[in-house]
């Protein structure tokens, strides 16, 4: 019955109205989190919510909620939606489909003869993307009362605060804490996005269930050398900062390689002085690591930092740590997996288990309720580029089945 | 008897005077090669030289040479000197210092009952220092004929040009062939130079002779990979552009060690993206590698090649190499040494024979004629700093010595 009212060229011509909004004159949509690009994006979705007739309220965090009111309205929202912001030159697709799918689920709920007793909730989150001010995630991070102390006095490269920049967007830095919901305030969570990976191209298939969200690790260090005439200085009395670094480097990729899944990058890396001839006296890295599993995300941190301490202490070096951060691998609820899979299975859908191995908003909500997660196919693999692309038919799918464990979940949960 | 005659106040008052050339408000001078600052460090040489009674002449490559006429003025110049350029924020004897002493020894040839039968030449190199225009030794490269094709058309950050910055401190880009010099137009050279190294502050000793000038191979490599996403990205999928430059920065330090004497230096890295979470698709590095050994030198290029093309071939990327300069080791004529080694002895000197590691105008020298150098001291093995400094008695015996060998070659050569 539901599937037939999903109206695929709704969703479509919502992907191309978002698709407007901040384009970059350098390629693609350039909406970073807390900037006015992404108000822009925030406003069309309430006008569009309003148009469904939703109720909608922000909180302090900015984030951003349109409800459908349910039969039983005392019950604990039902909630799906993503994010609208993108990466510098960033595509229609990443945060956007789940938005877009969400809303049209809303619309289909609000307009027919679909009747839920939980409210449904389309939420959209502030800042889902690597910032300017050095975060992610910001949004869902402030319902999972997972911000840090003194985060909000991060500053961009234009000296911007983020509490500004949060002030600005209409959010309320002072009140960040109490965003923070009781565990219960929602039934249950569910997001699609798209895959940002090859396996439901390479397998042919639009959509693939979320099992686990990996946690990520993340660390900007120091080392400290001694800069030195790179023709004067023998080899045996440098303390080559660049040196030491390589060989965290390769320690780091080596040691990932040894535990199954995971990934680990050294993303950055700064020199000091960075001349021909001089040797580095300083090098600022940024490395992460990222696992589903939480023994093998510590066991590997540990691993590196052991490795790391050893090289520069062989060199003669130091090591300072200058930040670190890390999230916790997020699973999928059985319950909510489990109504995704049968509602792909009623439509004849194969959809395989899939792990996510970038962070999302979602990962933040397991922290609350039961989250589950719906992966769309990315043509070419391709994500936070312009040419970023879903095929309409994984809209589309994603959209029917998304319905479809909406309807068993609002049976299933109080 | 010409030992009485060095006055080393004169010198000292030099070095003081060019130190107030070219401060720079962050510390230190900043006299960079062809810039205005190094024009007003040649103008206040010229007024010394005309004090001194000396004729002056420049060439196209903007070259200074002031002449102490000789008893056989047919005969080709003994020649000394060095260069007033400097690093940003460097010392006042790098190059000054050598500068300084050739002109003292001119004054007392002009002065005193030191009659020599060749002419005395003090030469003033243009820009011996890494200049914005991304080469080094241009003066005397140009007297040795090895200015590279299309060299003059680089240019600075700001987009002057090195033809254009020639021009503007009297030289004079179209006649820069013509500034090559014929084997046999100078009979000597010598010069003298802060060591930049530790090895006569760690003796006791105001000076050393030379004995070699290593040479010096720089390449500028791309490492081109492919940037992706540093969490959907398995280890096995990478082609990390920085995880590759790590393997030939190390390899490179591993050969480096292998070769006594030789040193090697990744000096810079520049990553593209250079973003936490994405793995690095494109890194650009520079690397040098030095020895006193010509096969040495030419034997450790080859195996750091090999290495870094097999990296990336096991790693599936490319190398490809933006640029690649290199210079020959030169070794001290054993005439010239000689002379400067019994000056020493003459004298009571004891003066260690020392490998000069890092690169000289008279490295370039030697390509033309009979070429010898002395080091003296540098307080703390300081070089390039504001703190550079030599002892004022390195100064006086490296002058006195110089004076001594000129005498020697004087009845030696023809």
């Amino acid at each position: 019955m539901t599937a037939l009212t999903i109206v695929l060229e709704r969703m479509l011509a919502d992907i191309e109205a978002l698709g407007r909004i901040g384009t970059d004159p350098r390629g693609g949509l350039s909406r970073l989190g807390l900037s006015s690009q992404e108000q822009l994006a925030h406003t069309w979705f309430k006008q569009r919510a309003r148009e469904a007739g939703m109720s909608l309220r922000s909180d302090a965090a900015g984030n951003l909620f349109a409800r459908v009111q349910g039969g039983a309205p005392a019950l604990a929202p039902l909630m799906s939606g993503s994010h609208l912001d993108t990466v510098p030159n960033g595509g229609k697709y990443d945060g956007a489909a789940g938005v877009v799918i969400a809303l049209e689920v809303a619309r289909v709920i609000a307009e027919c003869d679909v009747r839920l007793r939980h409210p449904f909730e389309v939420v959209v989150f502030r800042a889902e993307e690597p910032s300017p001010f050095g975060m992610s995630t910001f949004g869902s991070r402030a319902l999972a009362g997972r911000v840090r102390p003194g985060e909000l006095d991060a500053v961009d490269a234009a000296g911007c605060s983020l509490r500004e920049a949060l002030r600005a967007v209409g959010g309320e830095p002072a009140q960040i804490d109490a965003v923070r919901m009781s565990p219960g305030a929602v039934a249950a969570y569910l997001e699609v996005h798209n895959e940002q990976g090859p396996h439901l191209e390479r397998a042919g298939l639009p959509l693939g269930v979320v099992t686990e969200i990996a946690g990520i690790e993340r660390a900007r260090w120091r080392v400290i050398g001694e800069p030195n005439h790179s023709g004067t200085t023998s080899m045996l009395e440098r303390r080559d900062a660049l040196m030491a670094s390589a060989e965290i480097a390769l320690e780091l990729e080596r040691l990932a390689r040894n535990y199954e899944g995971a990934v680990g990058t050294v993303g950055v890396i700064n020199v000091e002085p960075n001349a021909a001839n001089i040797v580095p006296g300083c090098v600022d890295l940024r490395w992460e690591i990222r696992s589903c599993f939480a023994a093998d995300l510590q066991a590997l941190g540990n691993a590196v930092e052991r490795a790391a301490r050893a090289i520069v202490e062989r060199r003669g070096l130091r090591l300072e740590e200058l930040a670190r951060t890390g999230s916790v691998p997020a699973s999928a609820d059985p319950v909510v997996r489990d109504a995704l899979e049968e509602a792909c299975t009623a439509r004849g859908l194969t959809a395989p288990l899939l792990r996510s191995m970038a962070g999302h908003d979602a990962s933040h909500m397991a922290a609350l309720t039961k989250m589950g997660m719906l992966f769309i196919r990315s043509t070419g693999a391709k994500s936070h580029v312009p040419e970023e692309h879903s095929p309409p038919e994984s809209l589309a799918a994603a959209a029917a089945v998304m319905l479809d464990a909406l309807v068993r979940l609002d049976r299933m949960l109080d």
